[in-house]
């Protein structure tokens, strides 16, 4: 099966501490490798952990919040002083654009390679990303200033026949093809065979939803529902509902609330305030809501089998 | 005596490796705090080794590749979010201004202290900085983009009078206030004591001169002549003089000849080449013109003795 695993980078919210950083991801699936949000210092964890920063090709910002994007223009210098040439494509907040341009300006800094803009529209389910294996869609999240998250999913891959299968009815090439694509078979005795009894591998695409920033909003339910993981950002513990609400985040019972009300299969929580030294009590409080809760540790990875 | 005290935070050129970050440095000149350059993570560094980054007072940038500021924003940011009102200077290129203003703007972020920018009008020897401890000078390197480099210098303190001086000759304390700012003393009989016989101290002020980036350019020398302490950059070793050349660096060589030529008491290179694993070749090669050379190292601090 194709690789499809998620390795936190950064697990703080606002301000780095002295044991987590601010918010970074890097989503493997079949082998593209795409970098969600970048805070300060991300190309240092990127090494830390030897995940090799050159294979990204596509990174996705949610917002401009500084500890989501502020370790981009490092990363963005290193791939040049490092020869990249490959293009790049930034899904983002249209003004980053002009914050990175201004930057390379006064440098006087020409890249080597291009980095090709994707600028965010703010709604939902908007297809940003495609390719033969994976497609990417917008969540929409409520938060302080515009901000997005993003559902991966998997295309589906095309199922498998098996070699007994094959010789069994003597099945052309032509007719595999079509198989593979769906389609029943009819034997030279005129027997359909239906496409389930054909098949080994029709393994539902799996998919990866994250949100942060947002407070409680459950209308991203219906864009994220039934996903196999969900990162839901948990800032706070729900005795600091108000601080929650105020400063538009969500607490770990309501990232619980959603994960349950959306039937997801596994919730992730992390964004978490530096106030919390010991993130136990996070987690117990999520539980109580959603069981298949997981606390988001830095340098450690979520492979979503199926 | 007072403190005189130099900590590295980052001894790395260009890009972060995995054991070295990029630059920045933290002077403790009589309990006033100044944070000479600020890479990459310069926060996460000053939380690391346990240094307070809310007691600086002052930031001075040298020039505008990344590897010398992108770490500001980020610790601007932190120092807001953990509410700090006291007013900050940044002494910098004018264009940094612009750079920080549009990410605080697109985060709407509204500071709860004042910045007040100090623009670089890139002249040798210009009076950026004067209290009643301490003064900073600039010191015109010579980069590929403009760059300048800073010279720390102590005011001079006032001469202590020993008590048994006082009982001696039964100085007033109106007395002792002139012979502390130099004047002789007339006893009763009508003899004078020259200044030097009366008091104690009168240490030299200390210096320290940073510098970095630049290429081998001898026209700095008269403005850091004879200092304490100073840290010029070794990028290169000499083998690689014409990369240096081209990319506006120095070789460790090249260093420790113009401190050589600056009759300077100390010497610390930095901003390495990533391609350096071990720096002790880089120190040899220093040490062979300028024996008092030491190799800045992250964590570590130099106090100035007098």
């Amino acid at each position: 099966m194709q690789n499809f695993e998620l390795t936190f980078l950064g697990c703080s919210s606002a301000t780095p501490t002295s044991i987590r950083n601010p918010t970074a991801q890097l989503l493997n699936i079949a082998e593209r490798f795409f970098l969600i949000d970048c805070g300060e210092a991300t190309q240092i964890q990127l090494r830390k952990y030897k995940l090799k920063f050159q294979r990204i090709n596509n990174i996705f910002i949610s917002h401009l919040h500084g500890d989501h994007y502020f370790g981009l223009i490092g990363l963005l210098s290193s791939m040049h002083l490092l020869g990249r040439t490959l293009d790049l494509n930034i899904y983002c907040p249209p003004e980053l654009e002009e914050i990175i341009d201004l930057q390379f300006k006064h440098s006087q800094t020409y890249l080597k390679y291009k980095i090709i803009y994707h600028h965010h529209k703010f709604i939902a389910n908007d297809l940003i990303f495609e390719d033969s294996k994976v497609e990417v869609r917008t969540i929409l999240l409520n938060h302080r200033i515009p901000c997005c998250g993003f559902l991966f999913i998997e295309k589906p891959l095309l199922a498998n026949i098996a070699a007994e299968t094959i010789k069994k009815y003597q099945i052309s090439i032509e007719q595999i093809v079509k198989i593979k694509s769906g389609a029943d078979f009819i034997t030279q005795t005129g027997e359909i065979i239906p496409n389930n009894k054909l098949v080994t591998t029709q393994y539902k695409p799996r998919s990866y939803a994250y949100c942060s920033d947002t407070c409680y909003d459950e209308r991203i339910i219906e864009f994220i529902k039934g996903v196999d993981l969900l990162y839901h950002e948990a800032t706070f513990m729900n005795d600091m509902l108000s601080r929650a609400k105020e400063t538009y985040h969500s607490t770990a019972l309501q990232a619980a609330t959603i994960a349950e009300k959306a039937a997801v299969n596994k919730l992730i929580i992390g964004h978490y305030s530096a106030r919390y030294k010991d993130l136990q009590p996070l987690l117990d409080e999520a539980q109580t809501v959603f069981k298949n809760t997981v606390l988001s540790v830095e340098g450690e990875s979520i492979v979503v089998s199926n």
